[in-house]
């Protein structure tokens, strides 16, 4: 095991109707002039944002709104957000939605009080260690991303669609709400992206060449498990509380790092989807679906015993020892299956991009010669393998 | 799930040789005039006290050393902590040693600034949670308590040797160094009580009558079976460096809670092994493997299912489906099999107890006529049953 630091001070309110506490969490937090940034009209709609408001005024804090945060947020809300808290002195941003309000909340907590472009924490994410930020609440609505307790963030710039992460401690959420009933409007496609994107968080932790991390590879796999239990059931039938709320304390425990301390991690297959859904728009979790079974593909031969461990473990294959590569595999293919179960694409046409994108998603991961990745390092000619891969139509 | 709320805001820091940066997270946790407090003369002759010394002069810290914690540790010392911190202006204690120790430092960390008897604390646990407490860091020296994540403390009051456990928020370690190398030179037993320890922490949570938690069910079963895994690695091989490292992070995870939310919990094992180490002075880990299996036998016809999930999913027994109960007595057995493997006592006798003391057990419960516990609440008879299952020698 590697030696490591982990600190995960974000506080957690965890229930039915807990949005009302809103109010009183900020203040808890000396909160005062708030944000609240969000996304689509649906949250206005269901009534979330009044109930926010009402939560806010019961507690006498000024607020401003700031909604309309897409999917993949980008730059250009982000600059509106910091000149917004900068004009109106704010203290506190609350975000209310998925891991894209979250992700642009918190780029807006680094820009406001930074001299220069928020980009350059984007741009080099090593400055993002000893920087400061304002401080972020959660109120979410999508089991998926982990940022409601996580200290990461990702932005895409859309001069050139660069998507771009950044991490630090000071970007983990002083508190976030986690109502699972927010949850239960989601249509069937957007759950499944959301534990899509949770399954692959724990992936990346749990392909590792560090030795001897027997604890957070049962913590990993307990995730897996318990998303391989409760995600079909909240695909059947979106009321279920219960199948929402394991999958939604899931999947802040898949992102938080606790199940990932002391093991050297991967993230290509995050690295590889960014481009995907930079070019195509499509949800990051739908892009992982198809990337993520692709690179396991791709890398299998690497570390064989590893791809049997999680075969047999999680997905419940026979350990073939006469062949260890067929029972590697057969979990990959289980985990595609299920993907499509679920409603997944799991090849790129899926998305609306064809083999002839592949060289100019290539290029856009401004790789010039290098390799990336804590499992198996990754160049320019293996990422164009895996979106080969990627390319083939599963199904048959 | 029930709902709940979860805050773990102690910084974790992991590995060799970490206890040489404990002047710097002190410092980093706005400490300035720091209490050492600490156990046995182990920490002094392994020099491990010279090297904390020495971490807090570099930053230029202020401090005064208070040692002899006992395991179980009392109120005496306490009381002494506390006016030592009073007279010396303490503004930060750091624990160094194992669950007697933080529970010493975090009992005079709360007792500091109140004006009242610290013990009023532990009679009244719901003092705590709006109570405020000096800052307290650890440096553990043993895989077991987990009171370097958690909220709790336990001590034990000389008069009446009455055992009490208290716990609020204000009781979380601000920081907890955890060098898995401290822990090399246990003995075997001490090793595998800790060890017993950790699993009984998870069995408190597991037991429960919460339906559907599944997410948390699977991080239970996974700390179990790490902690299956590496223990005998550990106990075999006391320089197991790796082993060690598992055990000592499933220590934590065990008990910062994150496995135990939006779940009734039982914890009747814990507070029926409280007598027994009060009688006995027994360490705390061998009181649990005495009284835990016998609790689980007395209490398993209220949940087979439960019981046979463990069994299967832990133990590896194979499911009986035409003789359930078969199969839930089965994964007990395994338990204490188990137990008996990394050299637990598994009767009362062996701990120095007899079947004439159980009398004398079951009135110092302090129960009159009320019962107890979360998944099956005991009153009298029921501990008594439980006492007598516990005297039987479970060798034959």
């Amino acid at each position: 095991m590697n030696d490591f630091t982990f600190y995960s001070p974000t506080y957690f309110v965890f229930g039915k109707e807990r949005e009302n506490e809103a109010g009183k969490y900020i203040k808890k937090f000396y909160g005062s002039r708030v944000l609240i940034h969000y996304g689509g009209v649906s949250a206005v709609k269901s009534g979330l944002i009044d109930k926010i408001k009402l939560s806010l005024e019961k507690e006498g804090l000024y607020y401003k709104e700031l909604g309309g945060v897409k999917p993949n947020p980008r730059d250009g809300m982000v600059y509106k957000g910091i000149e917004l808290c900068r004009n109106e002195k704010i203290d506190f941003i609350l975000a209310v939605g998925g891991g894209s309000v979250i992700d642009s909340a918190k780029a807006i907590a680094l820009g406001t009080p930074y001299a220069g472009d928020f980009w350059d924490f984007y741009a080099d994410r090593s400055l993002t260690a000893n920087a400061s930020a304002l401080p972020v609440g959660t109120v979410l609505t999508i089991a998926a991303a982990g940022s409601e307790g996580s200290s990461d963030s990702v932005i895409t710039k859309e001069e050139g669609m660069l998507k771009r992460a950044t991490g630090g401690e000071c970007l983990r959420p002083k508190f976030s709400i986690l109502d699972p009933a927010l949850t239960q409007t989601l249509p069937a496609y957007q759950t499944a992206c959301g534990a899509t994107d949770i399954m692959a968080h724990v992936f990346e932790r749990y392909f590792t060449n560090t030795k001897r991390v027997e604890t957070t590879d049962r913590l990993c796999e307990a995730i897996l498990m318990a998303m391989i239990h409760e995600t079909p059931k909240a695909i059947a039938d979106p009321d279920d509380y219960e199948a929402r709320a394991n999958i939604m304390w899931a999947g802040m425990v898949a992102h938080n790092d606790i199940c990932g301390v002391g093991r050297e991690q991967d993230w290509n297959s995050h690295w590889l989807e960014h481009e995907v859904s930079s070019l195509t728009d499509c949800a990051h979790g739908a892009g992982l679906a198809v990337i993520m079974p692709a690179w396991m593909e791709y890398v299998c031969a690497h570390d064989i015993a590893r791809f049997c461990k999680v075969a047999c473990r999680v997905w419940g294959c026979p350990m073939d020892y006469d062949n260890p590569e067929s029972t590697a595999r057969a979990g990959i293919k289980a985990f595609r299956d299920f993907l499509r179960s679920i409603g997944m694409p799991t090849s790129l046409e899926e998305l609306g991009a064809t083999a002839s994108d592949i060289l100019y998603l290539v290029k856009t991961l401004g790789l010039n010669g290098k390799k990336t990745g804590g499992f198996l390092p990754l160049g320019e000619e293996d990422a164009e393998n895996i979106y080969k891969i990627a390319c083939r139509d599963k199904r048959f």
